[in-house]
């Protein structure tokens, strides 16, 4: 049955990392195939546990607006130092942290976006920056009207500026934004916003040894296995 | 022939109004079927001539940033009342202005930019709002990896921050970016910057009444009759 919010929104934002693309599967396959002597699935989540620390000292201000790729450089540096992988060359290094820009859609993305993309205004509203997430739609074909980012609003999620920033962007009113996440915190910040939110099941988004609980949460406009069912729940 | 320089870019930027989309033809159109007692073409032709003073007020600092979307309307009021229009409504005026929005393509402009497409990164680089831009896009079917504005980098075209922004959020050196553009003006800026220059020849640019000169002029690095062209030239 498709959702009385249906007629009410007119963008859908997505957040991307976990909840359009699988960030942990794709770096754990490609550490291990590059016989690093590390496991692909730790360095993943050490990669990424990186991210939000990092964030946080752009938005306390100890360090001026720094995009997504370069704050994970300083990360892998700090993680090639613990892992103690000292092999890589210069041009390695800047290829592995390109990994960001080429991570793999989960299975649903494309159909699922393609199909809200024909009555809906779609867009990513990510913490990653214009030119990794431009990158990635093109490998992955993620059928994007537009392409949002912190890098738009300089300052990241969840500021509020970022999801008042996607209303703003469209000439809509809060209410008439939905937010598609995987991430509970996310979508609180985007509904303190006013904006609809809905919630996207990822249990494998850390790995299949670390499920999620992907259990539904108050507050939320909208509760989804994946963004086909998203699809359906909104009549597309 | 494929050009040379096809190895070397990697992103093409287009300017929109007049050399993706025919605003003239568009407005005047559009202003002809409203049976206003006026002349469309001449309509047309006013509200962009409003367009670089309007501008111009935004970068000399006269006013704070403004996006075209109200630029346009500030234009639009002052034209509405030297054309002597007086029967509009609100809703009306604010549907009227929203023109731009659904600016209608030229006719090679899908094909051509869907060819470029699968061999470069393809964007907007226009003074138009990111909204704007977007809406445009999803109607006409302009098939854009990313959509780039003056609204992403807070000036407004010819200034420097808007060409070598489009070459630092893809991460590349200027000489890897083309303009396509059917301004010379908008050409010598970017060219200014280093980035390599497109000109595409946009002949009823201003309507059948007012015919362009798009003779060669020195220093592009390329000169298209038509979008269609420049993917021939670039062996796309």
């Amino acid at each position: 049955m498709t959702s009385p919010i249906a007629d009410t929104i007119k963008i859908i934002a997505f957040d991307i990392f976990g909840t359009v693309v699988d960030w942990h599967g794709t770096i754990a396959r490609e550490v291990d195939a590059m016989n690093l002597g590390v496991d692909g699935n730790a360095f993943a989540l050490a990669w990424r546990a990186g991210y939000v620390p990092a964030m946080q000292r752009v938005m306390s201000g100890e360090l001026g607006w720094t995009r997504i790729d370069d704050l994970h450089r300083m990360i892998l540096d700090d993680i090639l130092a613990r892992f103690g992988i000292t092999s890589l060359s210069e041009a390695q290094k800047k290829d592995l942290n390109r990994i960001w820009h080429r991570l793999d859609a989960w299975p649903d993305s494309v159909e699922g976006l393609t199909r809200l993309k024909s009555r809906y205004t779609i867009c990513t509203l990510s913490n990653g920056n214009i030119g990794l997430l431009t990158n990635m739609a093109k490998r992955a074909g993620l059928p994007w009207d537009c392409i949002l980012s912190a890098e738009v609003f300089r300052k990241y999620k969840p500021d509020p500026a970022t999801y008042l920033g996607v209303a703003n962007v469209f000439d809509v009113a809060p209410e008439q934004v939905m937010l598609a996440a995987a991430h509970h915190d996310d979508l609180a910040g985007a509904r303190s916003c006013g904006l609809q939110t809905a919630y996207i099941e990822r249990p494998l988004e850390f790995g299949p040894s670390q499920p999620k609980d992907v259990s539904p949460q108050p507050g939320n406009t909208l509760h989804a296995k994946n963004i086909v069912h998203l699809a359906d729940m909104l009549g597309c």
